[in-house]
């Protein structure tokens, strides 16, 4: 794209990068901001790089935070019992936005993968089992996607988690609320069949 | 969406006034960004602020530029007897991928539209006038997008034109190269026919 206007050619590179921003969305945002007052933009550059700055990951949980311990493991009314693994700081909203659950949390960062040299220390794991320890956890729930990295770390934890008596559990498999039979793949009905509960 | 975050809350809510992104994506983006080191995300914060202070308007054309006269309105070889005028600076680009024009442009900033209270003065259309008549210019094209805005735009255009002894042209309108008839609207196959050439 030769638009001989170096800043602006410049930014439609910097958005190109983003995730899910391709070469006609990059360019459609840059002219969008060409329109905007002075000032939204100014906030907007400014908001990138203040969260970059102000955010860190909290020295417990490995979660995201803006003071050294985040709100979750601050909160005294929190169950300090029962630790719910999840791989990305992102996975504590989306479980959090449920309602459902009132425990701490531990973040991953990752999940085992021989091929891009991650192991157990690049996952947090010591921090983990220091944490076990240290407040006595009676459960552990991993919470981890369903796909092949998350199905072998999961078993990794489990095996690693053994020696603790502790109760470890997953997230339940099954047909999604709403779904239907229909649409729902082999492996996923298996699951929800092998695991069905009475009613 | 709860974050207890708030610079990253703040930086989500910038992202999706963006266009075409919405709040999963903006989300996504900001977890990008969490993730690449500082100096990336500090280029990205600053070509945004740089962009916006940069680019300004061709004081000739009203197209983008980081100088006073855009590099179209200042390059000698091109030929001054011919306008093209289009709705946005953007659309510039367009036509000049092309590689098919080697006239100047207009940029109009935006099309008449009684509602919005865009009237001619809105338009640039004065200077236009100023230029038709600065360099006696021979032809001018209207680039306009063939929608209702641009059709009335047009037409006044052409009205207000009339006096100059001037070549008024548009855009051809037609089947796309590549297309098929099958999937073209009647209305442009009707001009398809009305606009018919020897061949």
């Amino acid at each position: 794209m030769a638009l001989h206007i170096k800043s602006l050619e410049n930014l439609i590179n910097e958005f190109k990068k983003l995730p899910g921003i391709g070469p006609k969305s990059a360019r459609r945002i840059a002219f969008f901001l060409l329109k905007l007052p002075r000032n939204d933009v100014l906030k907007l550059s400014q908001s990138i790089i203040e969260m970059k700055d102000k955010v860190k990951f909290c020295s417990q949980c490995n979660g995201l935070s803006e003071e050294d311990i985040c709100h979750i493991c601050r909160d005294e009314s929190r169950d300090r019992k029962i630790i719910c693994i999840v791989e990305e700081a992102s996975d504590v909203d989306i479980i959090e936005k449920t309602g459902e659950y009132r425990g701490l949390y531990h973040v991953l960062g990752g999940l085992l993968s021989p091929i891009e040299n991650i192991g157990p220390d690049e996952i947090k794991v010591p921090g983990l089992l220091e944490r076990i320890k240290t407040y006595g956890v009676e459960e552990v729930i991993i919470a981890l996607n369903p796909t092949v990295e998350g199905e072998s770390t999961t078993a990794y934890l489990k095996k690693i988690l053994k020696p603790f008596t502790v109760r470890i559990t997953r997230l339940a498999s099954g047909i999604p609320v709403g779904g239907d039979l229909e649409y729902a793949d082999e492996v996923t009905i298996g699951r929800a069949i092998s695991d069905r509960r009475e009613i």
